[in-house]
């Protein structure tokens, strides 16, 4: 039981990390960063202090994206959001327990 | 002078009737609504209620991202914010003096 759970996480971890080096490698992508719901950053391609300061950030975003939705439907729920702007895009992907985030350039 | 300037004010306000017009004729587009900075709608196609609460959610939300913009990157700018939920997509284009959201269905 115990090490098909182990299994299970190791296998979960895995997929992470391919995941992420799947998107990284996309044409234009920048940084990949993978949040928790506190804001605190669980995997990221950026460096420490980037990813704490981006996750914080988009963790506050989401969270207020996420209300404004329920505030204008209760029954309704966010799904995705995409920030442009003049350097680059963030794409933010909430999921429930975690917040995918790609920020890719938007100047190719 | 006076009658040019009230020609283009009026010109202006024809133009963005139309726009308003052609974007509302697009498949899915459930609604578009011009908000001023304060977050109070002065174009809507939505009733009165909707537009002022949908306003006031998305001109908090605008501000937010603006500033999360700004925050990771103080010579950068918000152009453009997409909110994706289960039942629409909400796009917003903010400008210097107004935002410009369209409303659109997305199980089309």
């Amino acid at each position: 039981m115990c090490h098909y759970i182990y299994q299970t996480v190791w296998e979960s971890a895995t997929e992470v990390e391919e995941t992420i080096k799947r998107i990284q490698a996309h044409k234009g992508v920048m940084g990949v960063v993978i949040v928790n719901h506190e804001g605190i950053p669980i995997k990221s391609s950026l460096d420490n202090a980037t990813s704490v300061l981006y996750s914080g950030l988009i963790g506050q975003l989401t969270e207020k994206a996420r209300n404004v939705v329920r505030e204008m439907d209760s029954t309704n729920e966010l799904t995705f959001l995409r920030v442009r702007s003049r350097r680059h895009e963030i794409l933010i992907a909430p999921d429930r327990e975690f917040i995918l985030i790609v920020i890719q350039n938007t100047t190719d």
